[in-house]
């Protein structure tokens, strides 16, 4: 399925932005309040230090607002390792492609920026099953897990995609960017 | 060998140690330039906002000033697990029990405020055989590697120790707290 680019993909960052993502990421019912407060706190910290925050995104506005977005940033002390700190699409447009086109994008801006790597944390949750197969179909490996790190029984995988090889960029297993997902 | 307990052991932080820790930091020769700039900036950090910061401090004053320190704190999103971000101790003080005792008292502290992991990060390359002997011979185990998370060649490795298991204390493998070490 494809959601055939009907939201548009804008990586400036709005004021509107803070209250739009903490309210997208409750509306998945995926996250705490720690983790709805958080999400906006990083938008926040965007807008009032630039991009010295170290944080980037990609928003993606539908018919009806924010339809999803995704956060992420080089990983500091690493020379080109890069987070996807968030990645949210609203729960009735899942499933047409839009993740795909949101990470495909934050990809190209990651290595764009000359980064090699982009790591993607999760639970090890039966509620985040869905979550790792989407990782898994788009490319990345279980690089590592750690048992009860978020909680007991909720442990975190650390997925890993490799966009280029020491300075060398690699054969492309598939296209980047936005326009093919 | 023993430090016999010659350093006073803080908590407390104090505007001095902004400046002190970086100097501490550069001191060893281990750090880059924006790792010696990070330690300085989450004294700062902590001195600005107090504990929402997230993170705490034990400092190990000896004769002749700062003589090591340990910084730690609850990983945001996470139930009771800590990282150790920091330990450091001065180049000419190392290899007399100064790091245990740093690294005892900060494991006490995550233990008296309910935490129940404490995660060490640390880089596969030959210069920290001796950091990660060191993490093994207090009781850690590898959990993960992350391989060229880096820099290319230069591993992250995350050491785990479990300090409780489930909300019920486990056996204490060695005691807790300064005053063994």
């Amino acid at each position: 399925m494809n959601s055939g680019g009907a939201e548009h993909l804008r990586a400036e960052v709005r004021p509107a932005d803070v209250a739009a993502v903490a309210a997208l990421v409750a509306a998945t019912g995926f996250f705490s309040a720690e983790e709805i407060a958080v999400a906006g706190e990083l938008v926040a910290e965007r807008i009032a230090r630039g991009a010295v925050s170290g944080y980037e995104f990609r928003f993606a506005d539908g018919a009806a607002g924010l339809a999803g977005y995704s956060c992420f940033g080089r990983i500091p002390l690493t020379q080109a390792s890069y987070d996807l700190y968030w990645i949210v699409v609203a729960p009735q447009l899942q499933g047409h492609g839009l993740g795909r086109r949101l990470l495909a994008a934050s990809e190209a801006a990651v290595m764009a920026a000359g980064g090699r790597r982009l790591y993607a944390e999760t639970s090890s949750r039966p509620l985040y099953a869905p979550t790792r197969a989407f990782y898994r179909r788009c490319g990345y490996r279980e690089a590592a897990t750690l048992p009860d790190f978020y909680a007991p029984g909720d442990g975190k995988v650390v997925f890993e995609r490799r966009l280029a090889d020491d300075g060398r960029r690699m054969k492309r297993t598939r296209p980047f960017g936005q326009s093919v997902v």
